[in-house]
């Protein structure tokens, strides 16, 4: 198969219009020698999506398409590249660039790259080209950020662990998740329930946190040891000091007793927030919120191309298993989708497939 | 010498008189099988003294006697005693309970048990007696936390560290500190002086960040490796993602650019705040907030046992010098002090002294 010269995406023309697709040819940064060239098969819907495409997020650049939960097959790579051979089944992530060359790249954090690059509405260096998203016929990336997909995983499976997932299990990993610990995860969403298989495959106790019992049922299903409703009198006291990690996955601090939340945690236990709200207020702390345990309150970005290999080959060994929703890639799916997704989401993530139909064989 | 069946202390009557002292006898709890009854010889002046006092941190029982950092003489200890001898100079600190038998109290963590008393102002279970602090002739305490004081350390330099230094200390050794690690201690007061001189006898590279320069030179003869002056422009950009772990001494998050700090931070680095503001507003955070390194935030509560017993080694063995400036305790200096403390503070540390002329040999 050849590599067109211009790809083609489903684009949104800006926030007022932003359940509006539109099937629109662009130009591709120019290919480089590091660089694969992808036949997009499906991709998983992310939260990041919702929030860009409808002004959440901030001024944004359109006409943009997004999606950066991508598989497809490497068509074509560039004379220097090494970790990838044409014909494989290959992933993309929400990171396209970090500089490779700096402390934190040499050392298993490009994703907190200073230089670091999203997969879409970021501009490339020198060339003032966006990034376009996986909504896309193709797309372009350097090697370091494609990842071979073990065949065990269907694509549509493996495409949202590949932003829901990694934000998940890079720090459950970073922070010791493993047998012999207690792990809580607040909300079961696309991320929260990754969260959840992930921590289950890594051998944790896991509990479910969540406002409501409506998802008890679904996350039992899913290996949860336990299911702590928020909205039930004296909900934490039981577990008080009893939890070594916490990955907060909910879009919103509205209505949170953080103070109630952080008693979980055991000594200097950490809490991980890893939803990105669009609400500007966040959450006020004092130093005393965090006293009577000593614990953490942080943030995580996505996680390493390390991570990432080991977290698909895990799934690929123990049988992790994505709730995926699979949508047909078209303008009026899209529209239902992304007014979807504003609301209660799916269950759990959805993922768009039907790429030849939409965009040719 | 024999103990007196009541102690004497300075109290405070109420938060609208907190600068008014009273000589008063009072009663101590029952002597128990493993309590040591101590005369004080001397006591450092602590923030929370007067937090306490004035109102800040609300209602407390009075009358009451503040002070947590304790020097004085075993006279008698009880029956069961095995860790310190009648005659020893020994040291109390904040924290004067907790139950032994908890996961936390096992495991080098009593001061995180849920059962934790302080040293002044606390009920002693089963007495309804209310704790009374180191501005009194004598205390009573556990011997878990009574602290032999090592030969080499002058009273007055040890008694500021039984609170204001393992605040610094524990949350210090707890994430790292040591050589080839570089760390922050936010404010040059009480608390941040004992943090840089630790921090320096651990063996780390030391910045003090403070709002001005105005305590640089103290800094650099404390052995600071760098001073950072938040009210310069671009204070912070040279030393972006740079630093290991920031101890906050600051007493308030006014004013405070809270992102500018935490970028200093490495990736997964941690800010450890151990002041407690007054403040019941503390500040507002953002999942962003932490998101481009990673890093952590959080608090911590003193230090074990184990671990004040190792600062005071290391102080022993390494010339830590609190800088400490001596005040003959009576109603008149009691005052001043308090009023100081109110403003700018001591520097670095006021310790109350002249114990036999204020209360008799």
């Amino acid at each position: 198969m050849s590599v067109p010269e211009k790809f083609t995406g489903f684009q949104v023309n800006g926030p007022e219009t932003w359940t509006e697709f539109h099937k629109n040819e662009f130009q591709p940064k120019p290919f480089g020698d590091y660089d694969v060239d992808i036949k997009i098969e499906c991709c998983g819907v992310c939260g990041s999506d919702v929030h860009t495409i409808s002004g959440g997020w901030g001024e944004q650049k359109f006409p943009l398409a997004v999606g950066h939960e991508i598989i497809g097959t490497a068509l074509r790579v560039g004379p220097k590249v090494t970790l990838i051979k044409p014909g494989q089944r290959v992933g993309v992530g929400a990171q396209s660039y970090s500089c490779l060359d700096c402390r934190q790249c040499k050392n298993d954090n490009e994703t907190y790259c200073r230089k670091q690059l999203d997969t879409y509405g970021a501009v490339w260096p020198d060339t003032g080209i966006v990034s376009q998203g996986g909504y896309s016929s193709h797309v372009r990336t350097h090697e370091h950020w494609v990842f071979p997909i073990p065949d065990a995983l269907p694509s549509t499976v493996a495409a949202p662990m590949l932003c829901a997932g990694l934000t998940a299990y890079s720090p459950l990993v970073r922070n010791g998740c493993g047998p012999g610990k207690k792990v809580g995860i607040v909300g079961l969403g696309g991320i929260g329930h990754l969260g959840l298989l992930f921590a289950k495959a890594l051998g944790a106790t896991v509990y479910v946190i969540s406002r409501t019992h409506s998802k008890e049922a679904d996350a039992r299903k899913m290996g949860a040891d336990g299911f702590l409703a928020t909205a039930d009198p004296n909900w934490n006291e039981e577990h008080i000091m009893t939890f070594d990690l916490i990955i907060n996955t909910a879009n919103s601090f509205e209505g949170f007793d953080l103070d109630a939340y952080l008693s979980l945690l055991d000594v200097h236990g950490k809490w991980v927030s890893v939803g990105l709200p669009e609400d500007e207020e966040g959450i006020r702390v004092r130093n005393q919120t965090f006293l009577k345990n000593g614990c953490f309150f942080g943030s995580s970005h996505l996680g390493s191309r390390r991570e990432t290999l080991e977290m698909l080959q895990l799934a690929a060994d123990k049988g992790v298993r994505t709730w995926v929703e699979e949508v047909k890639i078209n303008e009026e799916n899209l529209k239902g989708v992304m007014q979807k997704m504003k609301g209660a989401g799916g269950r759990y993530r959805f993922c768009l497939t039907g790429y030849e139909e939409a965009f040719g064989a």
